[in-house]
C-alpha cells in the first residue's frame, strides 16, 4: 500500500480524499493555488505546496508543477479527484513514467473511451446499445430514408459540424424527413460552412442514468448500481439519486450488467461511471464513460455502504477487489443536492463571496460533504459549489422529505445559493412522482 | 398521527426530535429556559415558550409549566427526550390525564420497572437472569455459607444501607466469607448505623451491554441488537458501540431475545433499553430498564438503518410496528464518542464557556449530532455535552480508525474537551482488542 499520496485537486473533493487516506493510515500531500492559500482543509494534509496562481491554468492544470510537488513530497501516487486533470490521459501517462501511480484507469483505456468512434466500437463489442444512427455521413435522401426506416422514427438530422444543441432537426416521419433533409444540409452549409449531416434516433425526453463501476487490475469488475441524474439545468446536474426512480428491476439489472460488460471489454480499471440515456420505453443507450470519481459518488456510497475513494486507492495499489457482486446490495434511497453559490436573480451566475454565517443540517442519514465554514470566502476562480447534501432513507418519499427538511435547516448568509431552486424541484409533484427527464427542470422552472 | 408535538427538553436531543418531527410533517413546540433563550436550534421549532430560569428545577423539571406550554401550544403529544422528566412516571401520567400523549411507555410499566424488587420479579417471570444473590438480608454465618455455596464464589457482602461503591466486601471463598461476614456487619453498623447485609454474586470486571428495544401498544416487540457501553468513567459512558466486541453470536442472540421477553412480560411499549452486565464467561445478568430514548441511540440507528425517534412517535400515536425482527439486520460496526466540555487538568469537571472556533468532521459514515456552532456558549447549568460523534464502518478496526481520524479533524477553541481522552482510549491496544469492561477506563488512564 502507498505510504503517501498527493491530491491534485482542491475544495470538497480534496478534503474527501484526505479523509479516506487518513483512515487508511496514508499520509497526504496537498497542492494549492495562491487563491486557496490558508484554506482550512489544507491543515488536514501532512504537507502542502503552493503550485501557482489562480486561475487553474496557472496552477491546478500545470502538470509539471504537480509532478514537481509529487517528487518533492516523495509520494507514490496521485489522486486527481474530478475536473482539472482527472481525465487527462497524458497526465496519467506522465505520472506513471515518473514512477508515480495515477489513481485512475490506465491511460490507454482513457484514450480509447475518450474518442467517440472507438467508444462506440467498444460498446458494440460488449453488445451494449448505442443510440442507433447512420454509419457516418448521409449524402442523399434515398439513403436517409433507408437508414431512418431501419432505426425508426422520429430521427434527428444532425450537422456533423454542429453541437451543443445547434444544427439539429427532428423528423417525425418519412414526409418530414423528405422535406427536412435538403433543408438541413443547406442550413448546415450556411451555419457551419459544411453541409455534412448524419442521422440518429431521436430520444424524446430522455433520462440520464449512469452506473457506478469499480474494477481492479486483475480483471474483476463490479457495479454499485445506478444513479439517476436527470435533474439538470444547462447540462449541469443539480440533484442526483439512487436507485433511479420508476425503473423496473429487470431494466436496472440489465443496465448495470451492460456497464460491467463494457468496462471489462476495454480493460478499464479503477472507479468509473458508464453513462446512458434511457427512453420512455426504458430502452437504454450508452453515451460515454466518465473515467474518474464523480461529484455524485456519495449517492452510491450511501445505498451500498462502500467507500469509493478507499476502493480507488486499493485498486490503484494493485490489490484485488474484495467486493463480490452478490454482496453489493442497493439499500433504501439516497438523494444528493448540490449547493452552489449562484444568484437566481442573475441567471444563476456564480456568486462568489464570503460566507458570513453558516448553520448546516445533520443527524440521522444526513451527510454534508463540504470544505467551507463560517468565514470561508468562495473564490471567483473555481466552480461555485459550496457543498453536497446527501440524505439516505428507506424510501424515496422519505428521502425527499428528509432532503427538504435538511435544506430548510441551512443558514447561509453572505452569498446567494441554489437552495431555493432545489427546494422547489424537490417539492414539485412531477419530481415526487419520479417523472423526471433531462428537460424537466428547464421545462418546469 | 399527531399534528403538533411539544419537546420537553433542550440541546442536541431537542434538535434531534425536531428533525424527526419535521420529516414526518409534524409541527413542533419548543420550551426553553432563560439560559437557552436565543439558541439556534429553537429557530427550527414552529413555536417556542420560555418556561423559567436555569437551573432545570426552575424550568425543564416544572411539570405544570410544561403542561401549560403544551396546552397553549395546542399539542397532542409531548416528547421528553432523555434526562429531566423522561423517566418520571408521574409526569407521564399527568400528560395522559390532560389528554396529551406522553411519547414513552405507560406510567405503570415505568413504575414497575423503576422499583428494584418488582423489576427482579418481572425478570424472573420472563426467565431472564438477574445477578444471583440472597433473598433479602442474611443475618447469620451459616445461612451466608449456604447461599454462597449455591450462587458460587466470589460473592459480595453488601450493606443494605450502603451504595455507590461503599459498604461492600468481596469474599473469594468459604474461608474469607467466614472471616468477612461478621466484620462486614460490624462495619455496616459503624458506617450506616445498620448492620443489615445481603449477598450477591461478585462479577469481576463486568461489561455493560444493553439491548435497544422497540414495542408497540399491540403486543409487538423487536430488538435493534445490543450496544456495549463498558467504556465508562465514574459511571458515565464515554464511548458506546454496536455490536458488542468479542461476544459470540449465540450470546448476542440470547441477550437480545431475553430483553424482548422481559419487555413483553411487563406490557412495556415505546423505545427502551434493557441493561445487562456480562461476565468473563459471557453469562449475562439483567440490571434495569431505561424507560426512554438514550444518548447513545444513534449507534443502533447506524447499524440497523432505523430512525428510533420516528418509531417512538409512530408507536405513541398507536400505530402498529411495521418492523419485523427478521428484517432488522445489524450491519457493520458503529462507535459513538461523547464530546463533553470538560477540563482534563481539573478532574474532568465541566468547562462551560464560549466556543470561539469550531470545525467539525464529516463525510462517509460520519455523523455529528450537536446543537452547537461557532459562537455558542455552553451553559454551566446543564450537562457539558458538546455533541456526539458517531462513525459507521464495515468492521470494528475501520470504525476505530474512522473515529480517530474524525476526532483529529475537530477544532474546538474556547473550551476544553474530552477529545484528547477519547483519542487515547480509542488508540489503546486493549480497546482495539475489544478487551473492555467497566473498570478499563479508570484502571488504564
Amino acid at each position: 500500500m502507498f505510504q503517501r499520496i498527493l491530491i491534485a485537486n482542491r475544495g470538497e473533493i480534496a478534503l474527501r480524499i484526505m479523509r479516506a487516506c487518513r483512515e487508511l493510515g496514508i499520509e497526504t500531500v496537498a497542492v494549492y493555488s495562491e487563491a486557496d492559500r490558508g484554506a482550512h482543509y489544507l491543515t488536514l494534509a501532512d504537507e502542502s505546496y503552493c503550485i501557482g496562481k489562480a486561475p487553474a491554468s496557472d496552477s491546478y492544470l500545470l502538470i509539471n508543477r504537480i509532478i514537481s510537488a509529487a517528487e518533492i513530497g516523495n509520494v507514490q501516487a496521485i489522486h486527481p479527484g474530478y475536473g482539472f486533470l482527472a481525465e487527462n490521459a497524458h497526465f496519467a501517462e506522465v505520472c506513471r513514467e515518473c514512477s508515480i501511480e495515477f489513481i485512475g484507469p490506465h491511460h490507454s483505456a482513457m484514450e480509447q473511451l475518450g474518442d467517440k468512434v472507438s467508444a462506440r466500437k467498444i460498446a458494440a463489442d460488449a453488445k451494449v446499445n448505442v443510440v442507433p444512427g447512420s454509419d457516418g455521413l448521409v449524402t442523399d435522401e434515398k439513403t436517409a430514408l433507408e437508414v431512418a426506416g431501419k432505426i425508426g422514427y422520429p430521427v434527428l438530422i444532425k450537422a456533423t459540424a454542429g453541437g451543443g444543441g445547434k444544427g439539429m432537426r427532428v423528423a417525425m416521419n418519412e414526409i418530414s424527413l423528405k422535406s427536412g433533409f435538403s433543408a438541413a444540409r443547406q442550413e448546415a452549409e450556411k451555419a457551419f460552412n459544411n453541409p455534412g449531416v448524419y442521422l440518429e434516433k431521436y430520444i424524446e425526453r430522455p433520462r440520464h442514468v449512469e452506473v457506478q463501476v469499480l474494477a481492479d487490475q486483475h480483471g474483476n469488475c463490479v457495479h454499485l448500481w445506478e444513479r439517476d441524474c436527470s435533474t439538470q439545468r444547462k447540462h449541469q446536474k443539480l440533484i442526483e439519486e439512487s436507485p433511479a426512480p420508476d425503473l423496473p428491476k429487470s431494466v436496472r439489472e440489465d443496465i448495470c450488467k451492460s456497464a460491467v460488460r463494457l468496462i471489462k471489454t476495454c480493460g478499464y480499471y479503477n472507479a468509473g461511471t458508464v453513462e446512458f440515456i434511457v427512453d420512455k420505453e426504458h430502452q437504454f443507450y450508452f453515451i460515454e464513460v466518465n473515467a474518474r470519481i464523480q461529484v455524485e459518488h456519495p449517492v452510491s456510497e450511501m445505498v451500498t455502504g462502500i467507500d469509493l475513494i478507499k476502493e480507488q486507492i486499493r485498486v490503484a495499489a494493485g490489490e484485488e477487489l474484495k467486493l463480490k457482486q452478490r454482496n453489493i446490495k442497493s439499500q433504501g434511497c439516497a438523494i444528493e443536492v448540490r449547493i452552489n453559490a449562484e444568484d437566481p436573480e442573475n441567471d444563476y451566475r456564480g456568486c462568489p463571496g464570503k460566507i458570513t454565517k453558516l448553520r448546516v443540517p445533520g443527524g440521522f442519514g444526513v451527510r454534508f460533504d463540504s470544505h467551507v465554514h463560517e468565514g470561508y470566502v468562495i473564490s471567483p476562480y473555481y466552480d461555485s459549489m459550496i457543498g453536497k447534501l446527501i440524505v439516505h432513507r428507506e424510501t424515496r418519499d422519505e428521502a425527499i422529505a428528509a432532503a427538504l427538511s435538511a435544506l430548510d435547516e441551512f443558514v447561509i448568509e453572505g452569498v446567494k445559493t441554489t437552495i431555493p431552486l432545489a427546494r422547489r424541484v424537490l417539492a414539485h409533484s412531477a419530481f415526487k412522482d419520479g417523472k423526471i427527464d433531462t428537460t424537466f427542470l428547464e421545462r418546469t422552472f
